[in-house]
């Protein structure tokens, strides 16, 4: 499947995914353009990976037909990043229904924790 | 000031601003490079957005040396967006010492409500 428009400018890239377990691996490039005027990632484009980290996560245990649209995202700031390779891992924290519970967190390649995230997606099917 | 990339990117314009009420008017471009596989704005860009307008929100309001990073953000999608104008709507909800807390919408043209957010922030003195 061709990577959608917003993956691309994300530098989104798969590393490893266990749908049984409900776990992704990926990774991105956090791009220049991402700077905020302290010269670090703005806060908002940290969000938009983690939120390409945890639909992935839920994404890779649906059926055919089905899609999530998320409904929440709150993300906690920890430590700043600047540009170069950064690390998504996501998780299906539950499952009720039609409602699902996601976590995660973004690192540096160093392994520090830069933000962590919760989200709730609604399944759905067509 | 000379925009910061990220706020070049999203396409960020000031539209209206009031340090003494704490609130802020900024537009947006959502471009095609933010689309998502079902073909709408990723919702991590619409966090992005939401980012850069309670973020000036609040930055209107400090003094000289002052800075702020969000430490929390939470967003919650009510409608999808297509490419094109947004309006982003900001305003400080409250301050207590160096804690902000911020909120805002982000609205289609038509006067559609598509996410809204509430944050916190840290001000921070040079």
């Amino acid at each position: 499947m061709e990577p959608a428009p917003a993956a691309v400018l994300l530098g989104w890239e798969l590393m490893a995914v266990d749908p049984d377990a409900g776990t992704i691996e990926v990774a991105f490039r956090a791009s220049e353009q991402f700077l905020n005027p302290a010269g670090v990632v703005q806060g908002g484009f940290l969000a938009a990976m983690l939120d390409d980290t945890l639909g992935p996560a839920l994404v890779a245990t649906l059926r055919a037909g089905e899609w999530a649209p998320t409904t929440d995202l709150h993300v906690q700031f920890l430590a700043s990043a600047r540009p170069g390779r950064l690390i998504g891992r996501g998780r299906v924290v539950g499952r009720g229904g039609e409602i699902a519970f996601l976590a995660g967190e973004l690192l540096r390649e160093d392994g520090v924790v830069i933000a962590t995230a919760v989200a709730t997606a609604n399944v759905r099917r067509s």
